[in-house]
């Protein structure tokens, strides 16, 4: 039977939603590697819209969900509605979606709230003992997210000295990582990879999301 | 000196804008292969805003440059400011956008309007005899834009009948070919290829987009 990944969207555009081309290349990997994938996103309202041209905020109003759907081409599911006991691992792709609309690392740091359904799916993945993969920024909030299920693990967020910092306040341990490579916590069965943390392109965003999946797919298919 | 390629995107999300997959896979294969990407659309209103979660219309409105930005990073310019003379290749990622948004394809098939850039771009790659690569529903269109320079060429759209027979009216001739495949017009330097009009996922889709993009690259680095 193929692995089930849940993969975990934000919304759509690194400056408001999650990253594209993470989310495309982590679902392109993922299939290519034999895995079925079920896309998940929070059905609420996103923290807000930027103009990706200019960078500035507009005034409009969009549900991450149905922005979510975009990237998923509308094969997608309330976050509500997964359970880990009917997924093999999580996957959570970057951009700033992750930090403004599943938590509000963006605005509160460490110290901000959390979407309910993404702490209790790590806590899930964490007791389940199922990997979870977590890409730019997500190790930053998935660090958080373990804490408060009492857990930790060794992540990267590339080498950024304040978010590193701010992984390591939550009892994680943060090791540095070059963006086409990835950090595998071996014990915990957490791995991370710092992509548009560090960028440049997707050429070389890719090569560390490719490593990352092909070593989840590993464990998956033992 | 590096091959720069101009990726025409046409708004963020496959039943309005530019399919999202498509592009962002477009983009990976092309920067993997060396090139230098230069990323356009056309400064306008979309078509209408459709919510890929129910698939129907929402009353909203977006802009073409502003949504792809999402998949482009910000890194993108007018249509208008983009000359074949500075350039050396031509990619059409899909999406209903191009039908949509590019042209009136979707609602009055080969006779209606093109965006007037497009047109230009496509006469100004045949006349220089640079190479372009079409994908999903993009060589349908692209047909009437060869059609309207007094060009033709042979091109693939899948195998849907309907779309088949529109790219023959326009003096083009129709390949069958699967998704993960491309049809190479070797004489014309076009290259096309299914992608999600065929499906049925990242995985079949992107390896006939690498197959199409490692192609170009061959022409490209001679």
């Amino acid at each position: 039977m193929a692995a089930r990944v849940a993969v975990v969207l934000s919304g759509c555009g690194y400056l408001d939603g999650a990253e594209i081309h993470e989310s495309v290349l982590t679902l392109y990997f993922l299939e290519r590697a034999g895995a079925e994938i079920r896309c998940f996103a929070p059905d609420k309202k996103q923290m807000h819209v930027v103009d990706h041209l200019t960078g500035e905020p507009t005034g409009e109003t969009r549900n991450v969900l149905v922005e979510s759907a975009r990237i998923a081409r509308g094969q997608i599911k309330d976050i509500k509605q997964a359970r880990m006991a009917e997924l093999d691992a999580l996957v959570l792709p970057g951009g700033f979606g992750v930090a403004k609309n599943l938590s509000e690392f963006a605005v509160k740091g460490t110290a901000g709230e959390l979407d309910a359904d993404l702490v209790r799916l790590v806590g899930e993945a964490a007791a389940q003992n199922k990997p979870i993969v977590a890409i730019c920024i997500s190790p930053a909030v998935l660090a958080v997210a373990l804490q408060r299920s009492g857990k930790s693990a060794t992540l990267t967020i590339g080498n950024d000295k304040a978010t590193a910092d701010a992984v390591r306040g939550t009892g994680c341990t943060h090791a540095e990582c070059p963006v086409d490579q990835a950090i595998v916590d071996e014990k915990n069965k957490i791995i991370s990879t710092p992509a548009y943390m560090l960028g440049p392109g997707p050429k070389a965003v890719g090569a560390g999301i490719e490593r990352a999946i092909l070593k989840l797919m590993s464990w998956l298919q033992r």
